[in-house]
């Protein structure tokens, strides 16, 4: 027992320098999942994902951002069998017609993005568009997911809750234990608000055993896991803050199981950011996620509002922007990414598909054996013979 | 004894996060071969293999796959000491003129390839073409080994056998010790499959010692080790499935190792997939395979039904396509592939006389030794210095 | 207690061959810091520096380059409340117009680059222009630091102090605690020096513990660390040498800490080299640096000397050239370099901005407290997926 | 001591699998030099080296290449202090006009080169030829190293020494200490050889402790370390086969030492191959080597017979060709090579220059001080920073 414990601790810490040691960390690139001894028949799989009082066919949601989720594709993914959050601090509760202002923001130059978006989020929120975006999700008997910043979640407590949402997120890139501040009520008590909310309460970004369990205390039914791996998220580089998400994952699904075993309560840990084919998902859900939050693969998507491009929520800052323009293109419909059948074999289609084609294939029959599947280290890194493959594959070389 | 335990145990786990371990396991580009005090001339180096009563001049298969082997390529291959495995359900079962399939599928633009590869493949197997195509390659007195998935083996298995067929290959990308299924049918029990076959029996792919070892125990005379590193397979993009081949084959080679000294059977480990060069080749076998099966190099030949292209078998999945087409090229004839003299200075051809050569260098004087023969850790990353010779032999750069 | 000196000696040393045995380091590519329990308000966050008597906004401080700081650059960095180096062996103290030999330098091709170079540098450095460039500063009221090497710091030594120099720093690639020479006049005694000036004395670069402490026992009050990582600097391709910048930061903020607990006196390490955007500064700081000292952020400024392009000061060497010339652009002003807003999401510009985001995320409230931010171990490799995402960043693939 | 013992284990042996072990080795790309505590004047630095009675000033040997050293270059690069190896089974022994056939080798397609050199080398060594080189060298007062592959070492011996050579090597890919063929006049006895031969003997390659150990005892005057490495070498791709230099020269400079202390004789260690700059030969150098033998940075002299090509002298196997040929192109004179100044700053030129300023560096006053120097682990992995500074450097990007 205490040499296990050794060698966990030899396993995790390094010292970088002097006195200051660091941890190993491993992102999805790092890992790769291990077939086992039993496979399954593919209908034996069930990816079901039940929050609150509400259950999804497959444990896929979208985030809440606005090249990824408008109030109409939040119907579509949710008549899919899906769940999808829509941002009420982006651009569809500050205009009307909206239209007009995405395809400023598609047809802007790279040069000039960042000022644009930084001009059209002057334009204040408007209570009233709150309102009409819940409502037309709920108009279509669509489960509702809304989120909004924890500084303005108690001020649109209220209205949302009584426009009919059905899941309360509160999301920043950041939401720690305590935030300190000279103004009181920039100060979020994520505990009384949960206490005075009706509707399941999601809680995130955080990366740490520590904070997850702060969250899971303060009543959160789902917490998101991910700083800084998306890839319209520049965080790394502008802050040098992110964790790989396979550490971040497991640490805090451990925070989960921990506080199941003592309170029998079951928190849902979403892995958000990062993610970008069928693979990165099947991983986050091996490493101990419930559930994962993607952006880019819906941004390709028909039906998304980004029409061919996928931006950062952070980009509009006045001061110091952080997430970016991607122009990802639009690969096919909605149902062909969640359920196919794919046209493309590169994983970027028919997520669903390839989650239970994952399972069958590692024996798992759901989403909580899918949790206990074998991982190996094996960098994907990029050897003189991949390049020569990748190569290959587009054409090149002799 | 004890201590070398520990150090074993130190070696190959580490913490993902929370209580998430993982091993860290090695691929072709991350190891390298160690000549020693021993050198011999090169005519002292055996490389035959023996499967069942047929025996070989060298331990390199060519792939069940459309693009490698037809029965035509199948006799050329036998002609030259080989042994290659015709896949009875790919295009050449299903269609008697397979010569229009071919070419449609290498005249194909990108994006049209997916869908036509699930067109071309509801075209219904025939019973009259398994039995034609066995007859082919039989009728010019070569080795015939046959592979079909383990859900038709056993309704396929008279057929096959009384058209002539040498050797049985089960094959598909992952072949469990248990299946579970509601349909009972579609449950295949390899003992029982094994007792009831007079020839031969290979049995893949995997990837552990533990499925390994109880397919040795279920009768198998070999067993395919890979899963995911194939050049025309993206099982992990789409899965996240795949284990480094290095430590397949040293784990499953193991198995055989442990089997043979209690049972006094030895069944031959075949590595399959993610060797390009000569060099992967002896790589394989330095880590305890006893022959490879390799599909690429020989799509590249002259004699190669792919017409210069190379594609995977899972491509055809209505639902989820999860291998590629890569434009490969036509490099030489299969003679020059196999036995050279090669007109290349990459590793791409010879590969018989490379496999002999380094065996010579490293002082082997079989494939027994070339087990032996001695590894280190030495990552092929690509460095700076790297890309700049790269760029150099390019005749990129000043 | 015991068992952590063990644990640290597993991390640190490897056995490259025989008995030679090797220190694992660390760059900041492959680190990354993590949130913690507590976020702040970014008004909380205070990044001010103090240097001798001088206190300044934030601790970025301009390098002694000559296409980084002229006397010009110098006020203006000054002004928006940082501090910038003059290198007083440059440019600027060999000619009175400086401006067509910058003008030469930027136009020249890059094969005539290092041969021009030694031609400029061939001009003798004139005391006038070392009193005018120091009283040009001056006479802004700016904050005046000037660097020499070693060589040269006792015979300029009056001159600068009288010419009312503020901060003095002694700079070359190396400076080591013993040099031997056969020539006496060429050995600089670093205590003797800094005992008869009366200004703080700035001394660099080194990347131990060991020299570290030997210069704050020579009464250093900032000890520069980083060699070999500079964006211009070819040290390590040239000579073999160089070290990553977070383990020598760590290493020297360590002697810097055991100094202060034995002595009381506080002596700032200052990390030089290496760092490009926002999130190397963070680091930088996390590591234990109590200010940064960079070059090519500033080289990319419309103030900056070297119109758009960047050089070492080891060019001009007339038999060994070591540094390079990189064409870097304009990004914007230097008050949107430091100070914003950035107009670019990359990290390139409001580099306080980016601390402060930083810092408030992280829970820090001033530089002590970042330096005490967790550190995870997170190797920001080029791996298949993140040269996808740049692809599709550069409108690259389909 | 037992638990430095157990450390030292710790750090070399991984499990790839099953109980297939290998040690981490390292190349030159991972590590890097260290500045101490003491630097020195250029002017104390003594990089001369002693072979036999032949003193050289510096330890950088020409390797035995057709495209880097004819008689020609051989002189030239002795009037400089250098040495050269003429390599006796190449061209210039087959050929009395070489011009012509060297013009042919540059001016080839690549597609066309293989089989161009397996032709151009059907044609005999004359003894006569052999001779006429040697006396070419010696006419100028030269000192003449020529090297032959072990299997012709005693057949052309005394035609070798008689013609006047000084230094005989003994030179192929791999020299082991056993070699095994059934043709007795195959097997030669290196003991015997260098018993009766009258001048220094070099014997290589080998990569190993106990190779190299046995070389010694056998006589060697020095010995050549590394297999795999070079840049025109292609054998890790062929045949699975190398070692990474750092370790390899390690390895083998323990051999050195240990021997030396038993008997008293010391032995040379000259690092072969992977070196394409002036840090890599202060790295071999800091790894233990006495001297480098490098073959690429000749061939980009004007002098070089190459004309701006570099190839292997593997290249000519009819069978198995290995070795590959470089458009290395011409950078400038074998003075600016060697003795500068450079025009480039990229390491490639001023070699001497390069090895005594990194000495005076590391405070290393000669070759012996300079193998003492302190190493680190750091690896130069192509990082996203690195790309987009090297895509800086090219002038790509904004």
């Amino acid at each position: 027992m205490s040499l296990l414990n050794e060698e966990k601790i030899n396993q995790e810490r390094v010292t970088i320098g002097g006195k200051k040691q660091a941890r190993k960390t491993y992102g999805f690139d790092e890992i790769s999942l291990v077939p086992g001894k039993i496979t399954l028949d593919i209908d034996l799989c069930d990816t079901s994902f039940i929050l609150g009082k509400h259950k999804f066919d497959f444990p896929i949601i979208a985030s809440a951002m606005d090249s990824v989720v408008s109030s109409y594709t939040a119907v579509e993914i949710n008549k899919l069998g899906g769940l999808a959050v829509l941002n009420l601090q982006g651009l569809y509760t500050r205009y009307e017609n909206y239209d007009e202002v995405l395809n400023k923001i598609t047809n802007v130059d790279n040069d000039s993005f960042v000022p644009l978006m930084q001009d059209i989020y002057k334009e204040p929120i408007k209570e009233e568009l709150i309102k009409k975006r819940i409502q037309e999700i709920k108009s279509h008997n669509a489960i509702c997911a809304v989120s909004v910043t924890p500084n303005v979640a108690n001020a649109y407590a209220k209205l949302i809750q009584d426009s009919g949402a059905d899941i309360f997120v509160v999301q920043s890139t950041v939401v720690s234990i305590e935030h300190k501040s000279n103004d009181k009520t920039n100060c979020f008590d994520l505990k009384t608000f949960i206490e005075n909310t009706k509707i399941p309460v999601v809680v995130g970004n955080c990366v740490t055993y520590d904070v997850a369990l702060e969250h899971m205390k303060a009543g959160a039914s789902a917490v998101l896991v991910g700083i800084g791996p998306g890839a319209a998220c520049t965080s790394r580089g502008v802050l040098g803050i992110g964790v790989p998400m396979a550490t971040s994952i497991a640490d805090c699904a451990q925070a989960r199981d921990e506080y199941f075993s003592k309170t029998g309560r079951y928190v849902h840990i979403i892995g958000d950011g990062g993610m970008s084919v069928g693979g990165d998902i099947c991983k986050a859900i091996a490493c101990g996620a419930d559930a994962v939050m993607i952006g880019s693969p819906f941004a390709k998507t028909k039906e998304a509002p980004g029409n061919g491009y996928h931006w950062g929520m952070a980009t509009p800052s006045p001061v110091l922007p952080r997430g970016t323009r991607i122009k990802v293109g639009t690969l096919g419909t909605l149902k062909e990414l969640l359920l196919g059948p794919a046209r493309f074999d590169d994983g970027s289609q028919n997520l669903v598909g390839a989650l239970k084609t994952s399972m069958s294939t590692l024996g798992a029959q759901n989403i909580k054996e899918m949790q206990q599947v074998d991982i190996v280290i094996a960098p994907s890194i990029l050897t003189e013979g991949k390049v020569f493959q990748k190569a290959q594959k587009l054409g090149m070389g002799k």
